[in-house]
C-alpha cells in the first residue's frame, strides 16, 4: 500500500516551490524505507525546479542529498536494520547489466540510470526527491552513514558535493607530492579543498574574491590565488598535475588550462547554460595536456567517500533552514550568498 | 669554416619560396653533417613560410621531414658513421636538463625546444630547414633510418607526420581490442591509418568525402565512416576507446567526443588558426571523456617510429615532386590535392 508523504514541490517552471503531498510505494523485498532528517540543496535542484535544463517533469521535487533513519527494510535486505542512518545520494537505480554497472559506475550506466529526482532525465517514470519526509529506495543505492549523528545535516552535502569532488580527485590521483588545483569556492569547491586536503595533496584554491582567501586556508588550503591577479595567475603557470574546476557559470577555461604540467588534465564539473568561450588548442598541444568532465560517482565509491570523510572528519559547512526558507535560500544560492551548503531539516515539515 | 648550401627559401610571408644560399656551420664533435636525399613538404611549412602563425623569421626556409646520407661526423659521435642513412624531424636540440627533456619527452621541452626551422619559435638563433642540400645536427638529434633505400622518399614523411600520429596513438594505447577512430584522411589521417592498423586496433576512418572510402580501407583501415552521413555518425556513438583528429579545420568536436565510450580521449594533433566550436560540456561530463592535445614525439620516441615502421613495412604514400614545383604544391595541397604528401627530391636543387 502506498504511503502518502508531505514534500515540496515546483508545479511549473516559473512557480516558488510549495506544500505538495505526494505517494511513496510500500518497500518491496529490496527496499529500505528511510525518514528523511536533513535534505542538502544543490545548485542542480534549483536548475531543475525552474526547468533550466529542459527536461523537468512537474510536479517536480528536488533534493538528492539525502541523510535520514531506516525505519522499515524489505524481507531481501541484508544491510540496513530499522534504526540505522542511511543515505541517499542523486540515483536511486540503473540497468544494473551494462559494461559501467558491472564496474560499479552506476552513475555513466549505459542505459541511464535512474536519477533521485526527476528520474526520466535518464529513463523510466518520474521520481521524487528529498524535500519530503520519506523516501523508499533499493537497498543497493542506499549509502551506510558512519559519521557522528549530531553531524548528520553537514554529512548531507557529502551525498552529491562531495562524490563530485572525491571521484575527479581520486581518480586522476590526488594524493601526497601532487599539486591540485580547486577553481571556484562554492558548494562543490569547498567539499573538493577539504577532501584534496586529506588526501594529501599540495591544494591551490582559486577564487576571484580576495574575501575568501582565509577562508579557503581554514578549509585547507595550502596556498589561495586570486584569479583575478594576472601576476598571481602567472606564477602558477604549468605547475598542477591536477585542477578540478567547479565554477559553473561560462568563463575562460585557457587561465586554467595553461597552469598544468605535461600530461596535467583540467576535470570539469559545472556544466554551464551557455558553452565556455572555446579553449585554445594550441594549449592542448604543447603539453599534451587533457579537458575532462566527471559526474558524481558511482555507488561503492559513494560509500568509499562517506567512509573517507567519516575517517577524516570531513562534513560540509552548512546553513540549516527550514523548508518553507527554499524559495529564499534559492535566490541566495544565485548570489552565493550560502557557506557553503544549504541543508533543510527535514523536521519542518511536518 | 662554414659551408656555402643551396636552399629554397620564403623572403616575406606574400613572396614565393625561391632559391637561397645559406651556411651551415662546420661540423663540431657532436655534430653529424648530412646531405638531404628528400624532404617532405609538412603543411607546418607552408603557415611558417607565409607567417600564419604569427611569429616566422625571414628568411624561412621550410623542412623538417629530412632523410639523407651522413657526410662527416665529429670525434665524439658514436652512432653514426660517414655513408649511414640519417633522418631529421621537427627539432635540431633541447635544454636537455628539463623535467621533461630528461625524460625523453624533449617535444615538451620546458624551456622550449629548438625547431629544425624557425627555431626562435621556442627560443635561439633563427634555423634553416630541409628545403636545402646539407644540414648539420646533434648526434643526439639524429635518427637512424633502417629502411631500405629504395624506399627512402617515402619515410621523409614518418619524421613529422608519422611521430605526430605514432605517439599519441601509443600514449593512449591503441592495439589489440582497442577501437580506435582516425579523422581527416590527409598526411598525418593517412599515417594514422596505417599505424593504428599495425598496432592491431580496430581502426574507424571518418571522412567527408565518400571517395576515399576505397582508399581508406586500402590503407588499413578496418570501416570508413562518411563524417556527413548522421546515420553512420549514430551508429558510432559511444563505442570508441580512443580517437585521433588529425583536421586541422576549425569544426565540431562533439560530432566525434559523442563517438567515445566511457574514460574514452579524443586527441587533437591539427591546430587551427580560428577556433573550433566550443565543446559541450555534457559530452565529457556525461561519460568522463577527455579533449586532448599531442605534439610530435621525443627522439627515443620517433626512433622507435622508425623502427616499428621499418617492421611493419610503412612509409607515406607520396608524390615526388622537384624544389621548383613548391609553390604549385603548396596550392594543391591547400586544396588537399595531394596523396598524401609532397616529398621533394633534393637533387632537384642541383
Amino acid at each position: 500500500m502506498n504511503m502518502q508523504t508531505k514534500a515540496y514541490a515546483a508545479q511549473s517552471a516559473s512557480s516558488a516551490l510549495a506544500p505538495f503531498d505526494l505517494q511513496r510505494r510500500a518497500p518491496g523485498p529490496e527496499d529500505v524505507q528511510i525518514d528523511i532528517l536533513f535534505c542538502g540543496v544543490c545548485h542542480s535542484d534549483l536548475h531543475t525546479a525552474r526547468n533550466e535544463w529542459k527536461n523537468t517533469l512537474y510536479p517536480s521535487v528536488p533534493g538528492h542529498e539525502i541523510v535520514g533513519r531506516v525505519v522499515a527494510v524489505g524481507d531481501k535486505v541484508r544491510s540496513f536494520r530499522v534504526g540505522d542512518l542511511a543515505g541517499v545520494g542523486c540515483m536511486v537505480d540503473s540497468c544494473g547489466h551494462c559494461h559501467s554497472c558491472e564496474e560499479g559506475e552506476e552513475q555513466y550506466c549505459e542505459n541511464g540510470f535512474t536519477g533521485t529526482y526527476n528520474g526520466p532525465l535518464f529513463g523510466g517514470e518520474n521520481t521524487y526527491g528529498g524535500y519530503s519526509q520519506s523516501i523508499v529506495v533499493r537497498e543497493s543505492f542506499v549509502l551506510r552513514v558512519r559519521h557522528a549523528e549530531q553531524d548528520l545535516a553537514s554529512v548531507a552535502p557529502l551525498l552529491c558535493a562531495g562524490i563530485t569532488t572525491y571521484s575527479p580527485l581520486r581518480h586522476w590521483g590526488a594524493g601526497p607530492g601532487r599539486r591540485v588545483g580547486i577553481v571556484g569556492l562554492g558548494g562543490l569547491g569547498h567539499m573538493g579543498v577539504k577532501i584534496a586536503h586529506a588526501m594529501g595533496a599540495h591544494v591551490v584554491l582559486f577564487t576571484t574574491s580576495t574575501r575568501k582567501i582565509a577562508d579557503g586556508k581554514r578549509l585547507g588550503a595550502d596556498e589561495v590565488c586570486v584569479s583575478t591577479d594576472r601576476d598571481q595567475m602567472a606564477a602558477q603557470a604549468n605547475r598542477f598535475d591536477f585542477i578540478l574546476n567547479t565554477v559553473a557559470a561560462p568563463h575562460n577555461l585557457d587561465d586554467y588550462l595553461q597552469l598544468l604540467k605535461r600530461d596535467g588534465t583540467m576535470t570539469l564539473v559545472g556544466a554551464p547554460a551557455e558553452p565556455h568561450p572555446s579553449p585554445g588548442v594550441f594549449n592542448l598541444i604543447l603539453r599534451r595536456r587533457q579537458l575532462a568532465g566527471s559526474l558524481i560517482g558511482g555507488i561503492r565509491e559513494t560509500q568509499e567517500m562517506l567512509d573517507f570523510c567519516a575517517q577524516h572528519d570531513i562534513v560540509s559547512d552548512i546553513e540549516m533552514i527550514p523548508i518553507d526558507y527554499i524559495n529564499t535560500a534559492y535566490e541566495r544560492m544565485l548570489k552565493s550568498d550560502v557557506k557553503y551548503r544549504f541543508v533543510i531539516d527535514m523536521a519542518s515539515l511536518e
